[in-house]
């Protein structure tokens, strides 16, 4: 991963004349923004004693050089990548300690709680939401918890079709790991190159496939997690009625309870056959209306996406077609995985009643399922043509779609100079579905001031609509005050006190997630 | 429902001649055991005072009337019974309260604090696991909060398919209020007829049409709570990302958290079609893993069970035909709901899974569909005879099932004299499945006590198995020191640190769930 852009250098994505054309038709005339070498960054001073550094480096691997840190200092929101175009590492942390095992995770909570040292858990670094970014006051220092060494796939089930594994192992490392066994997790997020399993679990990540595979937190079967007061170990069932889910108290905590370190997911036998084709409806209405009937049936495919309008035309996901696409309405995706035999009933059933609701089949086309990755990339390269890009996500219920629709994007158009919002339907359900925003704007000012009065209305205007400020990027630093008008103050209450409970010193990740 | 035994009277089964052969034959010589009348119940005198009384009855309605206290006298497990059969209402509570209102339900928890009254909310009071016999130390008396008067169907919203309900709804009330709208909630336990709406989501209560409509706890989708701090709103969408899922923290809390008074579930087309098949299969080992094909290749049908050799040759559920069922091998259930089209595709790829995976049409059986809900009713029938009948389940994942099974087999072999030990798969799982037993002994010496030792026996041999102690019946008072040994010191000092933030003083459900 790049220290201050998305995933590989190789597989950056500058935009071409035309796209550049298309763009600046938009949002005005485009400006080189100069971004700083590595070696320019400001990093502060390494906060730990020697005696501290040391204490750590007794348990297991530790860091303190630059890169590092800077490495480790921040996710990959757009804000977190302005600051580190601009130079600034202020929030890097004083050391990067890499356990090996559950164990050393064990031993470094115990010693951080007694020198007080905050500790946040780093997986693959990709939050989008200020994740990583833990509150220093209080605290002699604050150390990133790196688990890029805890990669064991340690066991696979293949009878009851689960895996366990280390939660530093990346999507890509895990999927590997099982398909040696035929297996599949079926979870492929956005974030999937660069993510990690313990990061899944913790920010309740949500896949592309998810209308077929089901969310990562539906996934989850069993977790172990270290916390300052001893560990916990849940998921002696598929389900059991034995007092509340605590599984779904640790999923979703963004290392603030504890550190995850063994998580058992379902799996499921590696797709023999993938088909993905893509429709065109009318109008966005009309095609959500599709989704919920396809999914209230019981008929849904493995993937199940739709773009709005806008988001068709431009098709941002992959620039060498943005514009391409000229024959309006809105694109739908349906992706069909698993057994020849299963994909062709289930495209069978699915065409019948896609057709009759009025969508126009287009056929195979394999670009969305190749271009799946790529569109972070794209982020850095308007990124470096003055324009600011940032992606906003929420879910509600489907009778309740239009008015959170209409919501955010008059928010965003009153809130940013002649932005370009674009929407799609990731992931629906039997009740409602999310909504996944992709905004660009010419930047004006400080671009992060200016980003965040648009986040800001933005939220308000999910949370006015009574939907969920956040779909599948969790709570992190940035949307906890939307936490707490969701949740309301006796959920904030109950946050409080298992945190209180669970980690009495308040090292694990502070002041994240919890208002 | 009769105040000392399963529903309504006019249903009993008493066992005819044949039936109290075979029983004979299994367990020795039947006799006759007697039970108290309702005016021979010993019961304590009202504790509250004259003034607390009259400062409920302010609130609203209030009763301690003999009956009303009674019939509000613990649950309906084998030793709830037993006891008050022997006129023993000593743990009854002091009055019997009735909110209209969520309005209702906060000003009695107010008062219920000033006062340290305990409360013990009360639904349909069908708990076999001691959930509704609180804790009387240090308080100033106990009171059962009775949400027969919540009883609004709330809000349907059939573009979502979801619905609102007020708690005190019974199963078949709910049925028809949402059935009014062409729904239908698919949640059907045994309990079904006397259980409300709060105590499915307060126990995570498992219907028998688990397979196609899901579990309670994964129907609801949003709750309203009164606790005494505020109260909670949980399920702003389908899903989020928003920090933990709270609503998962309320179900199963079985009201030492809070008090329902909201219940919005997922709603589905009625179904224009119901088929119920019987299936026939060479071992419950090939029954079993011909269910967790159909499960994991995503084929199960809306009703799966599978009944153990034994139980197939007794089938107790129904008196009628007890011993009829000859030809050896394992009986199975598949049910198919849904329209027309849905409903014979499913039964297409059923019918040709399972004859290649072993299994014997036995062609369409309405059966057990009739005789459902009847099998409580045989257990009254049996107590009156000296024959101590009690179930007990469990779930684990099915590469431990045999495991299991043979280990609660075993505990109940060994601690009861002669046992008949009867056994069914009712709920399955990508992952797992559960484990119902049914278990009939001859009372010898003090019943309860007999029971106790089998129930910690077997309690014990699902621990050691590593399954969980309830897969559908909660906690209770009667399973607390195996939830604590199923989620460990961490897990236990979670729940405490919930109670204590939200009952600071502890009136709700003392010495319910929380070990």
């Amino acid at each position: 991963m790049h220290w201050s852009r998305w995933g590989d250098p190789a597989k950056a994505q500058p935009l071409d004349e035309s796209a550049r054309g298309m763009v600046e038709m938009f949002v005005g005339p485009l400006v080189d923004v100069p971004t700083v070498e590595l070696e320019q960054v400001v990093l502060p001073p390494v906060g730990l004693t020697a005696d501290q550094v040391a204490g750590l480096a007794a348990i297991t691997e530790v860091a303190t050089d630059a890169e590092s840190r800077i490495r480790r200092t921040r996710g990959k929101s757009t804000p977190d990548l302005l600051k580190l175009r601009a130079g600034d590492a202020g929030d890097a942390p004083d050391a990067v300690v890499r356990p090996g095992s559950h164990d050393d995770v064990v031993a470094v909570l115990a010693y951080a709680v007694e020198q007080r040292i905050a500790v946040v858990p780093f997986g693959g670094g990709t939050s989008v939401v200020g994740g990583l970014a833990a509150r220093r006051d209080g605290f002699a220092g604050v150390v990133a918890l790196d688990l890029a060494r805890m990669k064991r796939l340690i066991a696979v089930d293949p009878e009851s079709q689960t895996a366990t594994m280390e939660p530093g192992l990346l999507g890509p490392e895990a999927e590997a790991l099982v398909g040696e066994h035929g297996f599949t997790i079926g979870h492929f997020p956005q974030s999937f190159e660069y993510a990690s399993i313990g990061g899944f679990a913790v920010t309740r990540s949500s896949g592309q496939s998810s209308s077929g595979y089901g969310r990562f937190d539906s996934l989850v079967v069993g977790l172990r997690v270290a916390t300052p007061i001893g560990d916990l170990t849940s998921g002696s069932a598929p389900a059991n009625a034995a007092g509340p889910d605590l599984r779904e108290l640790v999923m979703g905590s963004e290392g603030a309870f504890g550190v995850v370190t063994e998580v058992t997911v379902r799996v499921r036998p590696l797709p023999a056959e993938k088909v993905y084709e893509t429709w065109r409806f009318p109008s966005f209405t009309q095609g959500a209306a599709a989704m919920r009937v396809l999914r209230q049936e019981g008929i849904a495919p493995t993937v199940l996406r739709l773009s709005d309008e806008l988001e068709t035309m431009v098709n941002l996901a992959d620039p060498a077609s943005i514009g391409a696409a000229g024959d309006g309405g809105c694109l739908m995706v349906a992706g069909f995985e698993g057994t020849a035999a299963a994909v062709e009933l289930r495209r069978s059933l699915v065409t019948a009643r896609l057709t009759e609701l009025g969508g126009t089949d287009l056929g195979v086309d394999e670009a969305w399922a190749t271009g799946r990755y790529n569109g972070p990339y794209l982020r850095d390269s308007l990124l470096d043509l003055g324009i600011l890009v940032e992606t906003l996500e929420t879910a509600t219920f489907w009778s309740n779609l239009t008015r959170l629709y209409d919501g955010v994007k008059s928010a965003l158009a009153a809130s940013l100079p002649n932005p370009i919002v674009l929407c799609h339907i990731s992931h629906v359900y039997d009740t409602g579905c999310s909504l996944y925003f992709t905004v660009a704007a010419r930047v004006a000012g400080d671009p992060i001031a200016q980003w965040r009065a648009a986040k800001a209305a933005a939220s308000d205007a999910m949370i006015d609509a009574g939907a969920t400020i956040t779909h599948h990027h969790a709570i992190g630093t940035d949307h906890k005050p939307w936490l707490a008008r969701e949740i309301g103050p006796v959920g904030v209450e109950i946050l409080r006190a298992v945190k209180e409970r669970v980690d009495p010193t308040g090292i694990l990740n502070p002041g994240i997630l919890i208002p």
